[in-house]
C-alpha cells in the first residue's frame, strides 16, 4: 500500500515539477515576464523550502525529489524576473 | 513531534498557496496573460490533482489544505489563459 501511494506522488512530483519547465523555457527564451508576479515567484520560494523540510520530516521521497527539483525551478523564474524587470525599466 | 511537522506543512501550506493570489489577481486585473504557459498550467493543474489524492492517502492534512485551495487557484489561471488568449488571436 505504502509503494502505491509514493506511485502516486511521484505522479504528482513529475506532474509539478515538469509543469515548470515550459515556464522556464519560455521566460528565458522571450525574456517576457510582464505577467509574472514577483510576490507569487518569492512567496512560492520560500514555500518550496517549507515543504522540502515537511517531506524530509514525513520520510516521503516524492516530496523530497519534488520540492528540491521545484526549488531550482522557482529559483530561476525568481532570477529571470529580477533581471528582465530592471532591464526594462518596469 | 507529529504536531511540529503539522505547523512547518501548514507553514509550506500557507506560502505555496498565498503564492498563487497575486498571480491570479494581476492576471484577472489586467488580462495578461502572454507570459503565462499554458502547457504548464494544464500540468501542473493535473499534478496538483494527484498531490491532492496523495495527501489523503498520507493522511496529510496540510497537503490536503493546501492542495484543495491551490486546484481552485491553478483552475482559474487556466481559465484565465484560455479565455484572454483567445480573445487576442494568439
Amino acid at each position: 500500500m505504502s509503494n502505491n501511494i509514493e506511485i502516486i506522488g511521484f505522479v504528482a512530483a513529475f506532474l509539478t515539477t515538469a509543469a515548470f519547465l515550459p515556464q522556464v523555457y519560455q521566460t528565458w527564451k522571450t525574456k517576457d515576464v510582464s505577467s509574472l508576479s514577483l510576490p507569487m515567484l518569492i512567496l512560492f520560494f520560500i514555500g518550496i523550502v517549507s515543504w522540502l523540510i515537511y517531506g524530509f520530516l514525513k520520510n516521503s521521497p516524492s516530496m523530497i525529489f519534488a520540492n528540491a527539483i521545484t526549488l531550482v525551478s522557482s529559483f530561476l523564474l525568481m532570477f529571470l524576473k529580477i533581471k528582465y524587470q530592471n532591464k526594462l525599466g518596469k
